[in-house]
């Protein structure tokens, strides 16, 4: 039966050394997983092991909090996340290294060039025969303004006019060189066939770019793009730009909603609906019962300091100083911000819902990044993904882990085979690209003939 | 005796599809070593097989000669080298698959960001354990400017003072972690040591970077930097900054003299003359004999048109319209060009001296890029280089191919074990890190206290 039913898409969110805010510190983290590239390989493997579509990274071109912390006698950082490899050299250096997963890792368009960006995701997905993604991103903190000459972060509208711009101009240099362009004809000298090279021109408000890109089209025709933008201008670049959409979303209507609003958006962009995948995050907790899982996730919750989750919390606040607030009062209304805007919302809408203290936000947030958390048995987990896939709120799942490598692991080891048996998760990988594989089309290259 | 005599450094320039204009139409020729990346792990194991430092990629963010080429019926490119990978996340690649090798990759100062860069050779770094090599360069040609939106390319002098504070903000966020500012402290929940962060608050003509890098000081310190200027501007810079030197230099006694005025003006930097390294280009053509070396040299030769060796020399005369002038009659005065200076005054001198026509320059620029040519068999190819190293004239050379991966293979097999016997070359890498074989020092952290 497994064969027609639909399946589940997985990302695997390697946020090292710990989705979880003091996941770091528990006794099976392997806090070295930020830095040591023999790690990264260990989980790349292991993801690929349980057949997970991609590996997905974040990055923030800064040290988290630095644009408050620069004073010589401030306060410093003690919260992770703060070092790890620049993610598009990684997934670089994993393609060498790993056969079939996905390798995707987010790249700002705030502060970057797209002819820069173009080819190295070039570059990466014909390395890897046809595995990368970009995550596209608006960069959305403060911290990074100060590393790329800006004397302060750019406005939230202008950010995604620019990265709209971004994406039509590095998606045209991944066309710009047609099928069949490369010759290398011996006979004749002629390297390249010139009539299937084709130079942009473009001149728009924010970049201004000849083209053509120096390396022809690549294994997927164009590497996979991911969003994660979930605020009115987020969802509407999504739905005309991306191929896979991550999302916090913690309650089945609440996904079924933004899931029905995205595709009917794509529709709307001329796409079909099944061309953009949405794959909320989620962090599982797995024992091999009910009451393991719940002591590990005890565990974990004994490591988050009310200091560190308040930290965090601040983080969302923007210009309000949370710690002026009564910690076990209500969440007060938060100030419009210039960071990402649906996360807030989320919280501000859960706080409400479940009547949460400030102290009990602050510690949600702490444990998975406001992310929707399952603790249970592989059976209980799969219900609840099932549940999430046949309600239609869901492709798949983005994956988070409280440490690593273990929690990894263990979905992998203890999930997956709950969900091959009940036909709702491939057996072996459909194809060798990661478009293959996502079951999302390769685009048609806008200059080749019709 | 070979222990205690001078030894040869070589770094291999992986110019794929050939250093030799026509090369990859040579029947051996494999002209998809240009995008393949199972052919760049094959030419990398092959050199590290030959215990060679580096390998080395060029780079041009543009398609070749683009500039001119933008009309709808305007004549297309036909000449090699017009597509590659990447380089920098072709190296991060050939990290994870190579043991002792350095890996040398160029990135323009002219249109990138220093906290980008940094970011991304530290990376390179940390996977390699210590590998990583940045060739700092100005961007010379024309082609690029138009994809990084600018009217028109940046001058010359303008171009190497963004690049020496380019190199200081590089340096700086490379040093913004001291040694041990990495606790990962699971008991104290402390990640970082803040003590040992530091802020760059750099605030320069061309830059204005906050810091500090969001990893920590790589394995080498600093990642090795190479450059290849040679006009006054381009050898200050490298006297100040660079830990390797590439060069062209056809001539002993002009080589010497470059050499010793690069290690004079270190010395006036503040440096030890032995702290940078000083390679000339050299292709080989190997043979068993010397009749054997000259066929290979022959049937290369045959391959160049003159349309295509002109279109070369056309691109270092600048504005000079080279086809104007008889092919068989002297070289005219050229005019100054925003391009590569040292490289044009070269083949200026070169033509005058050996009284080459028009089409003699152009055939030999096309034969090793104006790069010096050996031809002939083990022995006398290593004399050469032996009479170079022991004259003072260089630290080693930076082999050139004419294409690949035959010659390179002929090198690592015929050449090595030569120079090997005759005691000025490793039979062991001496170290783990590129610094270590070299033999330059990792530099002192600027903010490490005394």
């Amino acid at each position: 039966m497994g064969g027609s039913r639909r399946q589940l898409k997985l990302g695997a969110f390697l946020y090292t050394p710990g989705s979880h805010s003091a996941g770091w510190r528990h006794p099976d983290a392997v806090p070295e997983t930020d830095m040591e590239f023999a790690w990264y390989v260990h989980m790349a493997r292991t993801a690929e092991r349980g057949l997970i579509d991609c590996v997905f990274f974040q990055d923030t071109a800064a040290v988290s909090g630095s644009a408050n912390l620069d004073g010589a006698g401030a306060v410093r950082p003690r919260v992770s996340r703060q070092v790890y490899l620049e993610p598009v050299s990684l997934i670089a250096a994993l393609a060498a290294v790993t056969e079939n997963i996905g390798l995707v890792s987010t790249a700002t368009t705030t502060y970057a060039e797209p002819y820069d960006l173009a080819r190295r995701f070039a570059t990466i997905d014909h390395i890897s025969g046809g595995r990368a993604g970009w995550n596209l991103v608006t960069s959305q903190v403060e911290d990074e303004a100060g590393n790329f000459g800006a004397e302060r972060h750019m406005e939230h509208g202008l950010r995604y006019e620019r990265a709209g711009e971004f994406w039509d101009v590095v998606t045209s240099l991944w066309d710009s060189w047609e099928d069949g362009a490369l010759l290398r004809n011996k006979a004749s000298g002629t390297y390249i066939d010139g009539t299937k090279l084709h130079f942009q021109h473009h001149q728009g408000k924010h970049f201004k770019v000849r083209g053509p890109l120096n390396l022809p089209r690549t294994p997927q025709g164009r590497p996979v793009v991911s969003e994660a933008g979930s605020s009115e201008a987020g969802k509407e670049l999504a739905a005309r730009t991306a191929d896979l959409v991550f999302t916090a979303q913690t309650v089945l209507e609440e996904g079924k909603a933004f899931y029905d609003d995205v595709k009917a958006r794509a529709v709307r962009h001329g796409r079909h609906p099944d061309d953009v995948k949405i794959l909320p995050g989620l962090m599982t907790i797995v024992g091999r019962t009910e009451a393991e899982a719940q002591e590990k996730l005890a565990s974990l919750q004994a490591l988050i300091s009310d200091e560190a989750a308040m930290r965090l919390l601040a983080r969302l606040c923007g210009d309000l100083d949370i710690h002026a607030f009564p910690i076990d009062g209500p969440l007060p209304p938060l100030p419009p911000s210039n960071a990402a805007k649906a996360r807030q919302q989320l919280i501000v809408d859960l706080a409400r819902k479940e009547k949460l203290s400030i102290r009990q936000v602050a510690r949600y947030l702490g444990t998975s990044l406001g992310h929707q958390l399952q603790v249970g048995t592989p059976a209980m987990i799969a219900d609840r993904m099932q549940e999430w896939l046949e309600a239609g709120a869901c492709d798949g799942f983005n994956l988070m882990f409280p440490h690593f490598p273990k929690p990894l692991e263990d979905f992998v080891d203890m999930v997956v085979p709950e969900l091959q048996r009940r036909g709702i998760y491939r057996t072996a990988y459909e194809g060798k690209t990661l478009r293959e594989n996502l079951g999302v089309p390769v685009p048609r290259n806008r200059y080749a003939p019709a």
